[in-house]
């Protein structure tokens, strides 16, 4: 595997491997890698004849009172991990290196960025278009992999995609889950023990409600008060939102759920913000 | 030439032409063509080996108040004007080809696009941003061409695909001009008989002001005094703005002027809006 830190050196590599015919699998992401990281690159690399992982906590999509600083970083051990999963390419930039002094030039999808995450963490998503933006330029993939952990970021880009424009393919890749049911995530290494225990109720909560839909429950409102609930009965739950929206384009059910939805749900525990959510395909 | 009015289309022709290697010179309008564009044509032949044009009239860039609705459109006489000077493939998409239901996601540049013109039309950057975003992405070029005569357009194209790490070549083109320096322009077909004689002012005030800066005036205020001065003789003009700033990053002086030095004005003629500029290199 190559590690790549200059934009010069990658867009060498990667013009080589298009003038070859190559296909790219594109791995975006902040590093201290778990496994849901890994599934990405795995499927990158079925799919592929190249995979490419960027590392880099971009620091346009934290807020100023978030944990940009302390976004828990292990390039040592994530090179390892991304090797053994099939990576053959890892871009680790500076932040000089994205973004150069005088840079100004931003990516906005509207819309959809303004509920769930976005109406907490104003200004996140743009960070997050732009900073994919430049790595889909940079990496000119045939297909990017995003996990369904971050459901509304999926919905972004995939927006961003074909609002732009972009030729290439958005794969999304299901949630890998601790055996207690957990998403894996970067920021579970934040939590206490206790915290820790507690934070399964988020996927516990998750799928009785779909057990509820599935057995004919459909007015959203209850659904969201039977997952408050019960979250609020685990004593560590700082519920910071619970919703159930269409799956597509994340509006607000008039009255009944239909076709595909999404629960989705913010809970902090302590001062880690932990996001889980399940789809529910009515059709299907 | 062909004539594309489908996404899906031009995305197949790009596509071969990609995979039988050949560059592609790209050159965006808005129609209306005169020897201005087609002098960008002309150049992309020279320089690539396809050449597509794009005419569309992006509602996006225009404000509320301004001219979309009348902005001129002559269609058989482009086709034919853009094939005789080499163009390939022109693409005349539809508003809704370009933004379908739900569009939403835009681009834009900041510092730059709070001056000159952008001070004058809020948002209209950024609607020229996105576009051109939208058909780079679209027609993938080698090399994309831009009139010297939207010199802040040029600047705004050329941050963002730094920026954003778009990978192309940006040219920007000379200004041409009437036999009596009026920079051609598709605007100029609103003007009447003793308008069109007034607007050859815009080029004498900017060709006085550099000869003065070639005897050596070095202060910006004197030289917009000049210009504004010799521009308000001309009894149908009323100046918008006249600006002399560093042709780099459009700052302005602290005193001296420095380097390569952009004067640029913008003025109308009843309901017409004029724009004209001059770059003077210092260290030339």
């Amino acid at each position: 595997m190559q590690i790549v830190n200059n934009i010069a050196v990658l867009k060498l590599l990667v013009r080589q491997a298009r003038s070859n015919g190559q296909s790219i699998g594109f791995v975006p992401t902040m590093g201290y890698l778990h496994e849901g990281h890994l599934q990405l690159v795995r499927q990158a690399a079925l799919e592929n004849e190249l995979v490419v992982m960027s590392i880099f906590v971009n620091p346009l999509q934290f807020g100023p009172s978030e944990d940009f600083e302390k976004y828990p970083r292990n390039e040592a051990a994530d090179i390892e991990m991304a090797a053994n999963a099939g990576c053959h390419i890892v871009f680790i930039p500076t932040s000089k290196e994205m973004y150069p002094k005088g840079f100004d030039s931003y990516v906005d999808v509207q819309g959809i960025t303004t509920t769930l995450c976005g109406a907490a963490r104003p200004g996140h998503f743009r960070g997050v278009a732009t900073v994919v933006m430049k790595l889909f330029n940079l990496v000119a993939p045939t297909r990017a992999y995003f996990g369904q952990k971050d459901a509304q970021q999926a919905l972004v880009i995939q927006k961003m995609a074909n609002d732009l424009n972009m030729d290439l393919e958005i794969v999304v890749v299901p949630t890998v889950r601790e055996p207690d049911g957990l998403a894996m995530s970067s920021r579970n290494a934040y939590l206490s023990a206790d915290e820790r225990k507690s934070a399964a109720i988020l996927y516990q909560s998750l799928t009785a409600a779909k057990a509820k839909i599935m057995q004919g429950l459909n007015d959203p409102k209850q659904i969201v008060a039977l997952i408050k609930s019960m979250i609020q009965s685990e004593p560590l739950a700082v519920v910071e939102y619970v919703e159930v929206v269409s799956a597509d384009d994340l509006k607000e059910f008039e009255q009944e759920l239909q076709s595909r939805v999404l629960i989705a749900l913010a809970v902090r525990f302590g001062k880690t913000r932990l996001i889980d959510n399940m789809i529910i395909d009515l059709e299907a």
